[in-house]
């Protein structure tokens, strides 16, 4: 049984706390909230789980295996830096950190301390996600080509960051996941459509190798919401729709062939356009399914998908859009 | 009644022909092309018709109020220019030149030669953005915030120009049409997935005054076929969808509004989501509207909505995110 | 404050104790279940409400004003019966009651007890039929000529009620609340593909007065679910579709006149289709609008809009077609 | 080359006409048509085909191997009866006749005179129901359960006919061939809402062997098209959406299953919903389809799939479910 502390319970810490008192191999240990009327909402939910106020009483309990940290972005790294130290193993909301060079830190500690860091990218654990991931595992896709996002709605504008934080982060960890992707230029563009805020519209462009190409396009005042990504490839391509109930991925036997190559002219196009085919999934929580991997990794000391080299390229990415879009699009080289 | 000679009758050339056939201000009297084929197609369709093969000969009429070029992009600078020389009101194809210095010696000639040039950017006839514009006019919308467009489908790749050239030369038009946008810079990325070709996947940026932005994302390779047109504003949201069959333009009552700002903080955001409307389009063919807009500017001597310095900033358009492109999205500024 | 006393805490009781509760007019004061893990259930969630086995303990307490049943139809009737002659105020599950007959001696009963008796017909009080009902109020809509509803899924099949009882029995409560429907005949015709169940397929026609007539499909073997209903009229037509997420109502400007007409020949019809508008709908539980409305009717001594003789019409209506249904669509004449 | 000779040339004889010009086994010799502006249209599309304002001077021809009947309903009867006397193949357009008596004279006297008589049921040779079809007949589908058709648009009304004629007689004809149906009764309701005219809205019920059941909802005042088939079967069911451009049949692995049954209680239902196929459709016209299977079965003496017994069934249950609506789903006994 994994004995879990929370840090944190404000917008996602519930949600943690919940599926890791549902989880059979966790117990919710203790909650650390600086505000005492989150606290109380805690107990009334949760009488059997103790709470402090301060960080240093969670951190120094002995009887803790794994700290969990859901705190706002600019917090992450001193506190999960104070809970490996602490020799706890460690689950960080997203992102890891705001710098790729704090999470290259946070990466070396966790390595030196034989301890576990993680980071909820609760997109990957989605029914959605996994099944394209089989797809494309087994050969059904055949070779990438593509990766093109819409992620857009009206509000919530987020008060520190931008929308690439709030809204491409969820591309980015995907990206990871799926393509293994090594990207290698990053250009971005966006705008602030309100006086002293970050930016709220923002399209990013990733270039991978062998002409691989990611494109995420990010709003908060859009009229309606899209959470849309094609994916094409050689083979069959995919169009991945969150927003729909139950027919999330429909896969389109589709596609451009090359017809045999006559030497004296420019190779013949073939356009291919077959059934297509919308798998059912399974109805489970990603929620459930990240809580539940983080504890196998730790029983079984196996590395989790989502563990802190992958949360650290996520980051790598985010910072490297971030400073192209300050300069309208100007490439910036990725170093991951 | 104009008098009307028409160079190419090859895959648009035939819908010109027709709707200036059927235009009640117009007559077609001469068709050149250099296929003999394509002119006995047009004999056995239009008996009444002259055919010639050498253009030489159809320039030299003195029979003829205007001519229509529906020729590749290529050979549009001089054809227009021969055609202007000649004395003729002149229509070109879009897009208007290969070069925006080329389409600025043809709007100088025509300057000089007191005759009307205009370029076939049909989309702006299309009853969808006449209404746009119509909103624009009346104050409906608002401030326009952004335009965002989404143009992709599978094939067919052009074999000379890149996907830009044959996609998002519409939104380039649309945008002189809705915003008389006076862009200073541009951003693009895009890719090709077909060795020896040119690119089939773009994504363009340009960055206009007062924070407006516009993006657009074309694809020659997508599983499905996507023509959605997103244009945000601060009283009103638009999205055009040009694949639905009567219901294109939807109209959002939804947006983000400040709420009365307290000095010491930062200004509070109230989100507004009102009432769709989706207005009833007139059912006419947009091609037919600029044929007869053509006819009727050469009657009334006045200066058609697409005319030569029309047409030469979507070539300015097209130049600069080309260069771009080629460049992983370095930002290039706009002489416009 | 209203004391309330609730029979059954199966399937729907939880959600009429939670709604009492939350409600500032009304206190839950016991609940009845003969099951003890129920009532254990109910005693984790609300501590403060008292619980009972017997109906009895509940009716004769003096400190209730009223009981609600949420029990299986069959036992509507009695409990219906002896809560109204224990002097208390009644709200019912729907369906009132599996008779008319007993209807009306309900309605009866509470008329001579002088209590309200209500019916929970929860559609009534979605935001989209209360939109709908303003509309034709207001006279938006014109004439009424239709109302033509699809209500199919995959699955529950009913143990002992056929798809009629389950779902169509919206519709004829929808029915009654827009149109005040006098309906003099009913058609109705169905199958069941599953041995020794009830109807699974139904279709319903009734007749009402001036040509105005209604069309349930109802289906529990339907691979997609389909909540549709169409309301023809003279100046506007609606479509009303539930499985929207918010745009679950559009409001057309269309329709069919009649030109002036000339006594030599038959009447030249006009179709007319002009905009489309989705109006924006407030986001309230229907559940928790009902409960309102039975307090408020309770404490001001007012009728509520789904009263007894409302049950008593909607239960007429699944009789008759229940009838025609048996004898293959023969027209039964309806006594409302 | 069979040598064909039409009658009509107003609303539909264009298709037919311009079907049997470009098909390779067909010649297209004359046309009748009463109305010389009418035959003056075709003479100047058509300037190798002669034109006759007598149906007698058609009739007569000895040079014609078939006859095809493009006129109003009420005169096939006569026209085809004629035609067969005089020894030619005969192609009616739908409705065979008025009656089924008439189709059945028809039918013998086919059979008489050994010539061929097929009904022009246009929608029996679309890609759609053809791949249905295969479906079926494959297995793949299973048993059929039932069919539930909604096909409804705004006008435009019939002068003569009600709108059972005008558009469930599509689904009488697909229904005859996807299902062999035999069924023993009908049930129809519907209503006018213009004074002095037939019936624009109507739902007519098919009960057929072994609890299969159809049911179709036809409207003319509907305020948006509809054109949608649920096909319930035990393997598969399949949804049938004839707006989509190209994905018009929608593939369900979805489903009802008994359970082992348990000799003391009812069985126990298992729902089953799995991925769903939308077969890639080939793009072909149907009426290209039907004329060349007309020419076929002449050159090979083979039964067409929609002859004189075929276009009698349709008639058939025209005739029933007229009688039902006239009588308020009054069940009519067909005999077939």
């Amino acid at each position: 049984m994994i004995r879990v502390g929370v840090i944190g319970y404000g917008y996602w810490g519930p949600n943690l706390v919940r599926n890791f008192v549902e989880c059979p191999d966790s117990d919710v240990v203790v909650v650390c909230d600086s505000n005492p009327a989150r606290l109380a909402l805690l107990q009334r939910r949760y009488p059997q789980v103790e709470v402090v106020q301060e960080v240093e009483a969670l951190l120094q309990r002995a009887d803790l295996d794994a700290v969990v940290i859901a705190t706002p972005a600019s917090t992450h790294f001193e506190l999960a830096m104070r809970a490996l130290k602490a020799g706890k193993h460690v689950l960080v909301e997203k992102p890891l950190t705001e710098t790729s060079e704090q999470a290259q830190q946070l990466v070396a500690m966790a390595r030196q301390q034989q301890r576990l860091l993680m980071v909820d990218h609760t997109f990957i654990f989605t029914p959605a996600v996994q099944r394209i991931k089989q797809l494309m595992d087994a050969g059904e896709l055949g070779d990438a080509y593509y990766y093109d996002s819409v992620r857009v709605n009206l509000g919530l504008f987020q008060q520190d960051v931008n929308v690439i934080h709030d809204l491409a982060v969820h591309d980015f960890a995907i990206l990871n996941y799926l393509f293994d992707a090594e990207f290698h230029t990053v250009s971005a563009s966006g705008v602030s459509h309100v006086p002293g805020r970050a930016e709220n519209m923002a399209f990013v462009t990733l270039y991978g190798k062998d002409r691989f190409i990611a494109h995420i396009n990010v709003n908060w005042m859009a009229p309606v919401k899209v959470r849309r990504v094609m994916i094409g490839a050689s083979r069959r391509m995919v169009v991945y729709d969150d927003i729909e109930a139950t027919e999330k991925i429909r896969l389109y036997d589709a596609g451009v062939d090359l017809a045999d190559e006559d030497p004296k002219q420019q190779a013949k196009l073939l356009y291919r356009m077959g059934d297509v085919l919308i798998p059912n999934l399974p109805a489970v929580e990603a929620l459930a399914q990240m809580v539940s991997h983080f504890c196998r990794c730790i029983q079984d000391g196996q590395t989790p998908v989502t563990d802190g080299v992958f949360g650290q390229r996520v980051v790598t990415l985010l910072e490297g859009a971030t400073q192209s879009m300050a300069a309208h699009g100007q490439p910036v080289t990725l170093r991951t």
